[in-house]
């Protein structure tokens, strides 16, 4: 195929994708397509496709840029009939609604999971006959409001920290007998004690020690909460065997675990709180007294 | 409070944490937790007990380092009392058990919310109350299992991109008719034309175009997956209305939705398929056809 360009123009241009003269493949179409000069001005026209697929992975309302020169492609579409562009507007409004709708697939499960939780709950507290008979008697609309409450109040509820700031009360106001007591001398050499003759008491650690060590734990809060009514079952069935009342009996149960628990949770706060009151970081055996 | 060193001495001893030097605080005491020598040597008691509690927020089982030599701080504890060890233990049981038991509830939920999802399903395929009935017959060990798969079979079929497949096939071993056509020659100026004489017929994009653009949607496939059998009912009820059974409505519509759906992306991606083939990337106005 005679072209119109002489031997030597013919070497001249290069395309930048795959290097081949002008010469090597006489049918390719040759394109400039961005405002680049020298090696990289000029380009074969299926090369520059190739590389402008890559850029738009077939989207084809995407502009394609050079990367050198920053000159935007100047590509040009047929016409698109209207069943592609009505089949193409389709496909993105698909794209946009899918995660929407799986935000709502997510949703409904969480809130089908509370509402069983809920159930589950009032035929625990209530007892299984009397809790179905009051579901049973209750508005519809206001079963699938109240019952995903339920585990919502729980998790809220238990967010109340109440012991940590008794823990705090203690700490502050509490007998000095409880905060600080003698402490027993750590080991230290005969050297140490004659340098040091006065040994100051024992400085309590801050009032906040341990209690911002694990801030909020999500896993421990949500098993508590969701626990509470199991546990608070259990606790009402073992100490107050005598009440009749199963609604009432767990009521007391619940009171009683919790009490219990947050009575636990302040001995163990206060026991750690002493124990690091005595403790003593004492001298690294390698060095000296004197300084250098 | 008279000291044991001179007077010369007393200012040679510098806390680290505070600056302060000997004679500042007569009642603290000195310790010399680490290698370092100089400035970093000395530290008031008080003061490295607040750069262990920083450093081990709670948790006295954390030994502390020197951040310069890296010796670590010899800390004197008090003995444990039984309570506060088993305490400890089970506190330290707690935080390992709860996110065990969060998953649990997590996979729970999700179980839960599949079963539900499955007896909406089949009451939907096989009719309200033939699927009420269906289920009241079947063992409760076989539905607590077969329900939850409902779902999961309609997502790993969603997940077979069997669509794609016929696309890829109809590109390759399609008729070429359907493949190529001719094509609306692009603008192009007169010098171009002429320097371009033999316009080569336009390569297809390879096979695989637009297919791997949106490679798996997770919200897609789970959306058009859970939407299915609501699809076929509906399908079911418009073009199948005088089929009796319940049942094989639906499956009819559900054939019926697949193989129109199936059908409409071939379509889709083939039209797109030749709409690419079609494009082409144009020179830039702003260069000259003369190389430099």
């Amino acid at each position: 195929m005679p072209s119109l360009l002489s031997d030597a123009d013919d070497r001249r241009r290069r395309c930048w994708v795959c290097y081949s003269y002008d010469g090597d493949e006489p049918m390719a179409e040759w394109v400039r397509p961005c405002r680049c000069r020298g090696d990289t001005k000029w380009v074969h026209q299926h090369c520059v496709q190739r590389w402008v697929d890559e850029k738009q992975r077939g989207n084809t309302a995407l502009t394609v840029s050079c990367n050198a020169c920053n000159a935007e492609y100047l590509i040009f579409y047929p016409p698109k009939d209207t069943l592609l562009y009505l089949m193409e507007r389709v496909d993105q409004m698909v794209m946009h609604i899918c995660p929407f709708f799986a935000g709502i697939v997510l949703v409904g499960s969480v809130y089908w999971t509370a509402v069983t939780y809920g159930a589950v709950s009032v035929m625990q507290v209530l007892g299984h006959s009397d809790g179905l008979r009051f579901m049973e008697r209750m508005d519809p609309m206001m079963l699938l409001v109240g019952l995903p409450c339920i585990p919502l109040v729980l998790v809220a509820a238990k967010m109340v920290r109440w012991e940590e700031a008794l823990v705090r009360l203690v700490r502050t106001y509490g007998p000095k007998l409880f905060r600080l007591r003698s402490r027993p001398a750590p080991r230290q050499s005969l050297q140490q004690q004659q340098q040091q003759p006065v040994q100051p008491p024992p400085q309590p650690p801050p009032v906040e020690f341990g209690l911002a060590a694990h801030p909020v734990s999500v896993s421990r809060v949500l098993c508590g909460a969701l626990a509470l009514p199991t546990v608070s079952t259990v606790v009402g069935k073992l100490l107050f065997r005598r009440v009749s009342s199963s609604l009432q009996r767990t009521l007391l149960g619940c009171f009683a675990f919790v009490v219990l628990k947050g009575l636990t949770k302040l001995i163990y706060h206060q026991k750690k709180w002493l124990f690091v009151t005595d403790r003593r970081v004492l001298n690294h055996p390698d060095g000296t007294d004197e300084d250098t």
